[in-house]
């Protein structure tokens, strides 16, 4: 275990438009600060700039909603199109009442309108554009870290995170929706507690912690600061690495589905 | 915003007896590691070694299950009596299947077994003891906050947190059960984005991060770290302190409950 860790929002990150090299962008802006990176480095990336550098923009105007959609949209008062882009995005409708649409997105996350927002994304042109998840967020994560261990030869593990909300409580908190280096899911059945009995609770979502202890710093607002550097994290045990589609849990054995 | 944050845990603190004053460990030991607490500090405490100090503990052999106690330990095949201190603990029953139930804890936390475990609790002696949640967190939080106030005059905030299961997602995290001295729950509606627009997402559950921030230090067996020292954060906003109550999203207005 570790006795100390450090958080820091990675200065100067600008704002990120399609096709940008977001490895560079963070090493880069990593070593202006002072802090190159190092192996052992968990870097906590916030959803928003991974997408943005993606393209993941769809415009509204393009999409065409179903008749599903149209009646989706009727009871939580948004946007067909809009509705219509979640069930695309999603595998599941979970539960629907006005304002509100919880799906389980494809890649297993359940969340209001699939992750999908509207806000800090740039209206000032005449697209009407919404901003998806990266496709395959565990893909995105994996080479963020390839590309960076070959522009600086450090070994840094990454979370993709984003803010969902949560059932029986309030507020939203960061989630890891895509990683790659590190366990996300550390087993620790078997572990002797402190008076040698084994432990019940079996697994800890170690990524879903490091993603709400990042998103601590990187604001929602104005002030963004989208990508945290961790330092000092040691797992709790040295397991392979697993990708953040191991926090989901399987439907069929979910019982609030 | 803050840009940057440190967790330590503070090392030394002894296994907690029945009486401890826990201030004044917290306090000695912070001390003694050369980090005297200052204003602005959060500490992050262990559920358990609050309980401990509070003497929550309880011995099966003094509890008589009722009928409805023997019904749900079928199903869930744990010890009646130990199904009856959960029930006691608690508001509702939530879900119960094998090996898992599922309470509303009278607290408003929705959590297996009413928080109550069997793990890292001395089973030497002949007694059968299982451990309760503090009788009230937050109290216990805001207690925590006068006594170090009054032992070095800093007015540090105190978070206790436990670790949780969630609906659609493996493995635990930490949440706040009890705070103090802090905004648990920070409301953003309001708050502009980077492109001035309003942000539709209202409430940040910036405890349960702290929370599960200092889980990622507190460790779950043999090097059990229960107490970590938060230097460095900022809310995002300045809001009243609000207590981990806050986070509890009422039965009437939760869609999984």
């Amino acid at each position: 275990m570790p006795h100390s860790l450090s958080l820091t929002a990675i200065p100067g990150i600008p704002l990120v438009a399609p096709g940008d090299g977001l490895a560079k962008i963070i090493h880069d802006c990593a070593l202006a600060a002072g802090m190159p990176l190092q192996s052992g480095d968990v870097l906590v990336i916030a959803q928003k700039i991974v997408s943005k550098s993606e393209n993941q923009y769809v415009d509204l105007r393009s999409i065409t909603p179903s008749a599903r959609a149209h009646e989706i949209a009727v009871v939580v008062e948004k946007d067909p199109r809009f509705v219509q882009a979640v069930l695309s995005e999603s595998s599941d409708v979970v539960r629907y009442q006005k304002n509100v649409l919880i799906v389980a997105h494809r890649i297993g996350v359940v969340m209001a309108n699939a992750g999908i927002d509207q806000s800090n994304i740039d209206h000032s042109d005449d697209r009407e554009n919404i901003l998806l998840l990266p496709h395959d967020p565990d893909a995105s994560a994996e080479r963020l870290r390839t590309e960076l261990f070959e522009m600086c030869g450090a070994q840094v593990a990454i979370i993709i995170n984003d803010s969902i909300g949560r059932a029986w409580r309030n507020g939203i908190v960061g989630i890891a929706i895509g990683a790659a280096g590190l366990t996300t899911l550390h087993d620790l059945r078997g572990e002797p507690d402190l008076f040698g009995r084994r432990l019940e609770v079996t697994e800890t979502a170690t990524a879903d912690e490091l993603a709400s202890a990042g998103s601590l710093l990187q604001g929602q607002g104005a002030q963004g600061m989208p990508v945290v550097l961790v330092r000092g994290f040691t797992p709790p045990k040295q397991d392979a690495p697993r990708p953040a589609t191991a926090l989901v849990r399987d439907k069929r054995i979910d019982m609030f589905r």
